[in-house]
């Protein structure tokens, strides 16, 4: 099972529209420290699932049937973006997977066009082709999930963004999942009182808390990657940043 | 006064998503017929502004500071989407007009940003630099307005879309407003009973009933390119198409 981060950015991306700081002065120069909006496919046989999609070119990077399903964490703009564009277009209906959220974001649900949404429900497992997903539900200012997926050889992958912190009962489910991966919400420096995301802190406590055998931060900030810059600080041993075009490949259970 | 079609394209654009009619296949093959989401710019000394933001690039076109503010139609995702992005940016604020819309669209509202949302009302009309603007109601399924557009020289341009037909109040300012230049929705081939945009029939019906001087079809779908290119019909004397880049320099008064 292949994870390829498409985009780690949060909302604004980097470089951020207008900003001058050392971070978004280096991703204007060199292209490979931007970052956009956070997203990933994960890959498995013939299945491909794209989680979350605020890429504002779906439309020219997966051509029709490429996507098994999408799978969205919740409904802000900047995670579902790219869907405005897509859902015009011709052709077999997509699943859309995404939480229980009655408003949805603007007129997706009133004009679906070929978006089949269906509703991920917590704990609720489903299948895409050859993957497994658990809902779980996060901590953010909209309905959000993250999921928990497995592939066909017991490969184990938690993507747990947006939210600041874990609720219980996904932390619980995560220490007894057995050995997995993960990547995590990591959108402040640390700060006194962050809200709706995890800051450096908040996210090294998350990847504690599930027993992860190692973590990629993403929905980074323009102010994360200037303090990186700054500070250099090192991350806990089993943690790495993510950057835009990342690929891991998740090792089969038991190897 | 300059008038640049950035966008021609009705919702989902050319080529669509997933289609293989002669029109999406030919846009596939030569870009300068593919049609972006609908929206032009109109320059005039040192004055620029957008109409309609569902450009997705927006914060890669216009450097901060290049516009002098976006004027929207209505608020429809395929009209805005590139505000999404945009407003997360720094710098001074951008004021954005638009019509009276209690939804607005997505968080946009809530969460503005750098954009300054300003309401638009129907025959008040309001300055922008060197512009005169005058709002002018349309008929959509969504508040909506046509703007006419005034320079400093008096030259007269009106960007109408998306609507089907005109208000009878829209058409007599129209009438009276003198020699003008005018982009008019074109959404639908030829059709029985077209729905919230024009077809063929109707937008040249809209330009007769304004006695514009010459009008540019616009919003464009495959499918009417796809009838074009089968039928080749010949539009009305003063009727031209507008595509992706057309630019036109409207007269001064009197010249």
């Amino acid at each position: 099972m292949r994870v390829t981060f498409l985009g780690t950015g949060a909302a604004g991306g980097v470089p951020l529209y207008g900003c001058n700081c050392k971070a978004c002065a280096r991703a204007a120069r060199d292209p490979r420290h931007a970052r956009l909006p956070c997203s990933a496919l994960v890959e498995s046989a013939d299945t491909r699932v794209l989680l979350d999609a605020g890429l504002m070119d779906l439309h020219e990077r997966f051509p029709p049937g490429f996507l098994s399903a999408i799978v969205l964490t919740h409904y802000h703009p900047d995670h579902v973006q790219g869907l405005f564009h897509l859902r015009w277009g011709k052709g077999e209906p997509l699943p859309v997977y995404g939480p229980p959220d009655s408003e949805g974001c603007a007129d997706l649900f009133k004009h679906p066009g070929l978006l089949a949404f269906r509703q991920a429900r917590k704990f609720e497992v489903f299948e895409v082709g050859a993957l497994r997903l658990t809902p779980l539900p996060l901590v953010h200012s909209k309905p959000t999930l993250g999921y928990a997926i497995e592939g066909p050889r017991g490969q184990r992958f938690a993507y747990l963004t947006d939210t600041l912190g874990l609720p219980p009962k996904s932390a619980a489910f995560l220490r007894g999942w057995g050995a997995f991966d993960m990547a995590i919400d990591c959108s402040y420096p640390p700060q006194p009182a962050p809200r709706n995301h995890n800051d450096w802190l908040a996210a090294h406590q998350c990847v504690a808390a599930t027993g992860a055998r190692s973590a990629w931060f993403t929905h980074l900030s323009h102010a994360v990657d200037a303090w990186l810059l700054e500070e250099r600080p090192s991350p806990a041993a089993n943690v790495r940043l993510a950057s835009d075009g990342t690929r891991i490949d998740i090792p089969d259970a038991g190897s």
